[in-house]
């Protein structure tokens, strides 16, 4: 039994799938969603040594969480100025639980594997919850997206918007293209480094 | 290196969450999404032999798909009863799309694992590639629920309910213990059934 698919693969789906949905940026979309997804890929596909691999990945969520944090800030500044109500939406309920675990993350990350660095066995005892967690947080990342799609659209069409507009239908592509980035962001982070044959499932 | 909880304790808190969300029922919710929760956790948690937890397990998955496919057929009835437009938004596009996915999933492993079963190679090669889609299916009936969730609760917003009323926070925090609910299964799936102490990552 063997995972004849490599992680690799899966890295250069993402990135057409990122280009895909890059094509109509919005800050959220380009600055969180497909940075913080290279971030992960970049860890997983680059060819040179950990420690390049490492500060890469970690500037990079940087710069995702700080763009995240400007989307956030923006959007109270727009409903502020708009007379529009904030904090009663699911997406605003969830877009930020999530920055503020992607920030608890980085920074856990950043300490115990960058700087000051951990223990060796604090480093390996955390790396797989490191994983399952980031994995958690960019799924809620991916999700709050998506739900940042719908309602937008759902205002738009109840102001008016054609619900079988060209509008609508881009609007609502991109959320599917985005919704496959992060599925394929998630499938190379998950699968092992190259194609194997030693690992099995006891299970069969 | 280890997973020092093990898939076990997942399963306990899935539970938990399974059933605050239960408390208010709706079709697609504890139909879809919880049964086919407990069709997941099933064949990792229970304590009887494989072909036991696999009837279990594609049992409860066959309720799971039936009535989701029932709560389509309902959605399409009360939009048509109520003049309401069909397969505009994300929900439903995302919605069907996994349902029918679901349902390929279902027939691949009814056919391959059960009846008439494929070669031992087949299934093991197969197996892992059924954990992945299964999850990556199971991610996205979670996503397309919390999008109905939204979606339902904008339109009763635009009809005049109170945006920080006891009913929009039920409806909210229903749509965050599901979306938990949906993490705790998968992380449930994902780790080892066991703790144990020699499953190490190299890249540490």
């Amino acid at each position: 039994m063997a995972f004849r698919v490599s992680a690799q693969t899966y890295t250069y789906v993402s990135h057409v799938l990122g280009v895909v949905a890059a094509i109509h940026p919005v800050l959220m979309l380009i600055g969180f969603i497909i940075l913080g997804g290279e971030a992960i890929i970049s860890y997983k596909a680059l060819p040179w040594g950990k420690d390049v691999k490492k500060l890469i990945h970690l500037v990079l969520h940087a710069i995702a969480l700080i763009l995240g944090i400007i989307g956030v800030y923006t959007a109270f500044k727009f409903h502020n100025e708009s007379g529009i109500a904030n904090l009663y939406s699911l997406h605003s309920w969830l877009g930020i639980g999530t920055i503020c675990l992607y920030g608890v993350q980085w920074l856990y990350g950043f300490l115990v594997f960058f700087f000051p660095g951990g223990s060796t066995a604090l480093r390996s005892d955390s790396l797989p919850w490191h994983v399952l967690f980031g994995m958690f947080v960019y799924v809620l990342a991916v999700c709050s997206a998506v739900l940042g799609f719908l309602e937008k659209l759902t205002f738009l069409e109840n102001s008016g918007l054609y619900k079988y507009g060209p509008e609508a239908f881009l609007v609502n592509f991109t959320a599917i293209v985005t919704t496959l980035y992060g599925a394929f962001v998630v499938f190379s982070a998950v699968t092992p480094d190259r194609v194997v044959d030693d690992f099995s499932y006891s299970s069969i």
